[in-house]
């Protein structure tokens, strides 16, 4: 077992995380709008994980985690319990390792995420709508296949997967970024993009945005102590988790501040996405969107880049 | 008054027309998908032009239109009816020269289409929303201000203008296509990028692609001869208009065949692109995607380049 997988990840460590998955994973692009300049008074800059594989960055944390395991260690396969991004961006990776990927999922995940993980070829064994039975059900599961358990989050090769969105952002953009916003969940990118900040672009600060309605990353942050929260219900399904215990350090050490916002500004900066720069956001990805709007004295004059999380929203289930 | 403005287009005036706007418009990507190319069995590179500046190619024809006028000739402003993307474009070109645009649309006009001209600076007069009214109150508008009207298509630097778009797609791409699907409503986009196939890339040919409820352009190329539709329904609102004395020509020798798809198909093919490419593309657009799904034994091993003409949806009345 790499070292990495039992510290946090070092400049180093992300290097050959980006280096190991780069053929696997698409280079997103970064887009500008000049409408959203002149609104904010910034120049921003949207690093667009909405046009990754499984349309969401977590498929190279995946990636990392799967491409990292020795042949031993992943001969078993792999499993997960996830309602969302990482179940399908998991079973997509096994499938580099032509490994099993074992998913447990809610019964009342959405259709389009159940279909998602059978497309990537994840076995999916559903649980009730619960975090007891989640972590029940995934060790059922663990125990009879022999499965090699990756936390969506709370794993180094993660974190040092997913700050490859930052670092690519960073070589990307020629001038200097003063901000990068990212928003925040169980920290996974958060953490990632902070530690990629810190290596590869010190003097940039970064930005989390979080809902209001599920703020426990800036409870925690302000406190100094891990408060989770408990079954949150904002529209940014994929920022309803709580952080993790490796997670919180690299973020109390490394992020400047968290801002949070409302439901509506979500919503808001969501449609403004869809409707001028013409690309689907997930509400996730929006809450970064609405920390810009919500803040514009803060970031006036800036240059701003804003890591676009994910594009996977269901399209049967949407209104304005 | 330079010569082009009376003769079909000739390359030499496609590449003037293109130098004319480079500085203005955007280069627009060409986007790929797997999914796309596993499904259809196909090589597919869309050309977005939704990313286009006011959404969509139209502003292509209109600043070519505006800059080729001179100072003496578009002192006094230039006109259009449109209720659509020309009507957002030409105000946006106008503000290039400083004049006005004077925008006759319909009373009935979507909100947010009226929002557009206004944010780009057009002069909007109402009209009742049918033809009469829409040529009777331009002509009076045309009257009162001496602006020049500017045909949405039937104008052959329009065409011109509009033909850049491909001649960009074939730059853009590396292989030889053997295939570009474009969709047509008047047929300024379809004559433009016929002329430039024939011109930049001869071999490849050049599909229309048409909504079975507004399939004028259709019966017209088949019998040879101009067979206006009368106020059609289909939900591809761009693509409403009939052909013109002007497009039909140029389509009638340089478009290989044209397809019909059923609203049904035109749904779908949105859909398909909104959920799995993330980018917002409006039905007009989605009307050449679904020409592809629907002639898949067609187009099979073939590499095909589709435009994606726009992106202008009004998201608070979208469901699918």
């Amino acid at each position: 077992m790499p070292e990495s997988m039992n510290s946090v990840p070092s400049a180093s460590d992300i290097h050959a995380a980006h280096n190991r998955i780069k053929a696997f994973i698409h280079l997103t692009p970064v887009l500008t709008s000049q409408t959203l300049d002149a609104l904010t008074d910034c120049e921003v800059v949207l690093k667009c994980e909405n046009f990754q594989k499984t349309g969401a960055f977590k498929f190279r944390g995946a990636s990392n985690a799967v491409l990292s395991l020795s042949d031993d260690e992943i001969i078993k396969g792999v499993a997960t319990h996830s309602s969302g991004n990482h179940a399908a961006a998991l079973s997509l990776a096994a499938s580099l390792r032509k490994c099993d990927a074992n998913i447990v999922m809610p019964e009342n995940s959405s259709r389009v995420k159940v279909e998602a993980v059978k497309n990537y070829g994840g076995k999916i064994t559903f649980c009730k709508p619960n975090l007891q039975s989640r972590e029940e059900t995934l060790c059922k599961v663990i125990a009879e296949t022999g499965a090699v358990e990756i936390h969506p989050y709370n794993n180094y090769r993660i974190i040092a997967g997913q700050a490859t969105v930052a670092k690519e952002l960073i070589e990307q953009v020629d001038d200097h970024l003063d901000y990068i916003i990212a928003p925040v969940g169980g920290g996974g990118l958060l953490s990632g993009t902070s530690l990629s900040v810190r290596y590869f672009s010190p003097g940039t600060l970064v930005i989390a945005a979080e809902p209001e309605m599920a703020n426990d990353a800036w409870q925690s942050f302000m406190q100094k102590r891990l408060i989770p929260v408990n079954n949150p219900q904002t529209m940014a399904d994929g920022l309803r988790t709580s952080l993790g215990s490796l997670t919180f350090p690299i973020i109390c050490e490394n992020v400047h501040s968290i801002f949070t916002v409302s439901e509506e500004s979500i919503k808001k900066a969501m449609l403004f996405v869809w409707e001028y720069m013409k690309i689907i956001i997930e509400p996730s990805s929006a809450v970064a969107v609405a920390a810009l709007f919500e803040n514009k004295n803060f970031f006036s004059g800036k240059k701003v880049g804003i890591i676009i999380s994910g594009g996977n929203v269901d399209l049967r289930n949407i209104s304005f």
